[in-house]
């Protein structure tokens, strides 16, 4: 950590400033410089807040220089983290294409959804059972019974399912109807005792991240579930909320840049709720696998017009089928499999 | 609603959403413009959706007309709201200031913190016993024994109480311990199942506003509470996120002269998460007042250089009781009480 | 234009709206609907203002319908619009990568830089002369004499040149220089007497997106630019501003899907500013061009150590070699020309 | 300066960033901490580029500690400034309500319009002349006959006038005009250009906030003005913009108590085009006054129905006349003047 001290500070307030960081365990290094002052504060820094810093008087900022994630950091473990879902890969060489209608509505459409999923040749399938709503008039999603025709479509696919936990008193229903991927959605990235409690399970789980949530807090909110034990986690970028109005989010593509260089966990993409509408679906998916992203989470339903939520953003089993010839052309350009 | 056709459309597909419309027990209005034709859908449409009419061939956008909340509206309860908080009002023409530490501490820290609020005139107290934290390894709060301090603190000055709920199974927890206004925090503002679990009890809520929370998803925030039965529902301003990085937020001014428009409910600002910075305290807390709010929450403690989190935003006792005085120089000349 | 009237809209209130509707040459048409009545406008809206309506008593909102770009949108010109310059085509199945170094520094300089952008195969080059600082004490750019080093090493090479116009007072000289085509960077997106100018020659302009421009304001910019009478107009995604800090701003993907549904300009994209570092740059432009943008705008400098401004985003000349050639692999697999 | 070398940095990578320092004419101050290496650069840092830095081999971070503006930092320059404008004082202890149209109409709609300003007790008068409008078709303003019209009315009440300045070669006009105070609209706050020349000019200059321009930025702005010579510089937050549609934009009073600690400039704030709508000023200009702004730009129209722009946010005379009062109120609880 680096204390900038205030160009008027005196010498009683920058020593106790150097008396605070040898009371933590760390040693201090002082910098006179023309305009100001600088203590380096030399050690193991993590459990320094630079908050305690910047209320001592003659000090202007303070400023961490260690990452705060350990964990989930490449700094640490520098080769990529590939993640076994029943035998299906993601990450590494392997790009995946996990697809499948937003919300589970009946037996019937999952068992054509599944069918899609799998015709188009994808190896996982996403639906939910418990839906996030803004309005609490809006359909809340079938819960359980959704979970049951979930697993009687897609384990005749020998598809591997992906399903949003909302709530932590639903996780040993989730444990007990065998979901393969726990997802948590985007208004839950920082519900911190449900990030806890899917750290201690062996399950793998993509970790959405929040409208409006930094690298750094995305990566943090990771940190809690590795914290536990569960370092099976998979990062998937959704669109970011900016002033823009023209479409719901922003892609936020950069991130799939970033994360690689700063994280060792396998980045999707959901250009699906990213953009909001289904003709924007291929472009986005096109430029999640270019930019270097792990695979990507799209809707599909068997018949989009009659969908009881998000209609307007899910494909039809053909789209998804020329999508994938599409990026499987776009996945060969970057020397990678699909 | 209204759909507005595509120039393109052609009359089948404008019968199609005719057809769509009548199905929902609305009656449709078509305005053939010399560029578009409109279709206005007649009758109760908070059910329909917008994307289920976007995603028809030839339809270009849909757009509610109605609210899409109710129970919260001032339309629908054009009085102020008033909330009784153990005979404590809050809302007409009572102004509160909640203040108190950020995190409980220890007992002693709470007695001296209990004092301060008490003398400063301040007729409540907010304190945190269960901490949402970025980093996994940041203090997570006192928990159980930390509500146990609060309260042997505060009921000894007489002061109400205020604290964080963060996991739905602390619920009980809360009521059993006597707490007399539960907080959702920013994070929490869309874990609809929370917000479901404190709408079925009856205790006054205080409902944050998410971090880039539109005024509209706060306010369905507010009425998942209120569809449960709980209508004592207080709104927080605590600052949104922005591209500006001389502060932690921006505090959303604006979002008070809104609110008092749109809903009934008491609209609170929180100027020291808004700002993060002690010395920022004062200027927000007067502009909140003069703007219109009913009330703040401040975090104040005994010794803030010893503060567990958030140290550099805490007010000293003696600089909460100069708040005080000016801040009643400013609730006089809006003609309010404090 | 819908006009939405308040729930307690009186009659009169009604009429009056009608009133001003019909005085300014088109036709109303009522709809009375349960809980609002909705008037729509007939006729060309453009002239009409919504905040006219707005101030009017017992309206609650209006909307316009009709876009109000006209020469730049698809609507009105469905096909792709291909510019020409000095021979080189942008647009249609071309894509063109524009490179070169963030400011003209010295002649040897810009000798390296031309060679360097002509050995990677690119067919246009670009390079500041006037250069917008946020500071007044950075290097502002070598103005006249740094055109004519970048003239001098360009045309060797048979290298159309790109270079930002900043000041009207300056136009003159841009077209004595034989400047092919004129940028007008992010901060004078809406310098609208600039703008003018610009749409009174006859030069290819690339308008770069302003830091927290949307779509519309963008492309009336460019509507801007073409109601002078230049249609030759090419735009440039260059980044957004949002809360992130991770890097510098956040490239904004999704605008070229939307750009290419709603004009018939052709889309660049500027990887450099976008992500700010150099190994930011590979990922964007392959994601870029399986977006589907026409071009890219990149930063290369023969010695980016050295370079003047900017240093840390410009590519090496053999690094722009090799994200050329797979430049070229992302362009066949979405079948098209680089 | 603080360059933070990376974990896996050599010897030699570290010993080329001390040379750079010392060739740049700085001292280095090494502190090996246990996971990276920081160097101090001491001596006057201004001119480094922290990219300059970034980009080399072993660099993580450079960041920069002092301050990028000097001429308009309190720091050095601990009064606040107080300008003259034709001996109407603002700054200090005196705060002023600007009130005026958006545009100038008609030369009655101008005499009316200053004998409202006069009445309510404001001291100086707003009114555009050239209008920046985000479209090409809207009223682009009267130009050099609005001018005219504009000092007609305003001399006859000896208000001192403001008016927006938008094109550089326009600036000898507004001389000969003798226009009292040049303001710098939001979209051109970076249009580097136009800040020199009036920076080179004897005259007051309002600098508005450009709509997500940082504080740093801002404040750079204004140091290009400062920079030519001309310090009589005013500041005008009004509104920025964010993810909220509910309001045009976001009034950022946090911006006010920053700028008091940051720079001795005056400070005004503009309630009208930040919020967007009449029944907002109110609240926002108490919540500005009672922040500590230095003022007012607020939009004031004979009859608001009848303005040919921004009709639905500017008040009538009698609403003016009705904040003043309410402003005395809450300038008296502030310790100051209006």
């Amino acid at each position: 950590m680096i204390i900038v001290m205030s160009p008027e500070a005196t010498e009683e307030q920058l020593q106790a400033v150097v008396a605070k960081i040898r009371q933590a365990g760390l040693t201090e290094h002082v910098s006179r410089g023309t305009e100001r002052t600088l203590i380096g504060a030399i050690g193991d820094e993590r459990p320094l807040s630079e908050q305690a810093f910047e209320q001592m008087v003659g000090v202007e900022r303070a400023l961490h220089i260690v990452k705060p994630y350990k964990l989930v950091a490449r700094e640490n473990h520098p080769t990529g983290t590939v993640i076994d879902i029943r035998g299906v890969k993601l990450g590494g060489n392997q790009i995946q294409v996990i697809a499948g209608p937003c919300s589970v509505e009946t037996q019937e459409q999952m068992h054509l959804a599944a069918a899609g999923v799998r015709a188009a040749g994808c190896r996982m399938m996403r639906g939910g059972a418990f839906k996030p709503r803004t309005s609490p008039y809006a359909f809340q999603g079938l819960g359980v019974t959704g979970l049951e025709y979930f697993q009687a479509a897609a384990r005749e696919q020998h598809l591997p399912i992906v399903t949003e936990l909302m709530d932590v008193r639903m996780l040993d229903t989730f444990l007990e109807h065998d979901v393969d991927v726990i997802q948590i959605g985007a208004r839950n990235m920082q519900n911190f005792d449900l990030l806890k409690e899917v750290g201690r399970v062996n399950k793998p789980v993509i970790l959405k991240r929040g409208l409006s949530a930094t690298i750094s807090e995305w990566l943090m909110a990771a940190e809690y579930i590795a914290a536990g034990g569960n370092h099976n986690i998979i990062l998937c970028e959704r669109g970011i909320r900016t002033f823009e109005t023209a479409y719901r989010n922003v892609l936020d593509i950069t991130a799939v840049a970033m994360l690689k260089k700063e994280t060792h966990l396998p980045v999707l993409i959901d250009p699906s709720h990213a953009g909001g509408k289904a003709w924007m679906v291929p472009a986005l998916a096109r430029a999640a696998i270019a930019a270097g992203a792990d695979g990507l989470l799209v809707e599909m339903h068997p018949n989009p017009c009659e969908a009881w939520c998000d209609a307007d953003q899910a494909l039809t089993p053909q789209e998804l089928n020329e999508l994938m010839v599409s990026l499987r052309l776009i996945a060969t350009a970057v020397g990678r499999e699909l």
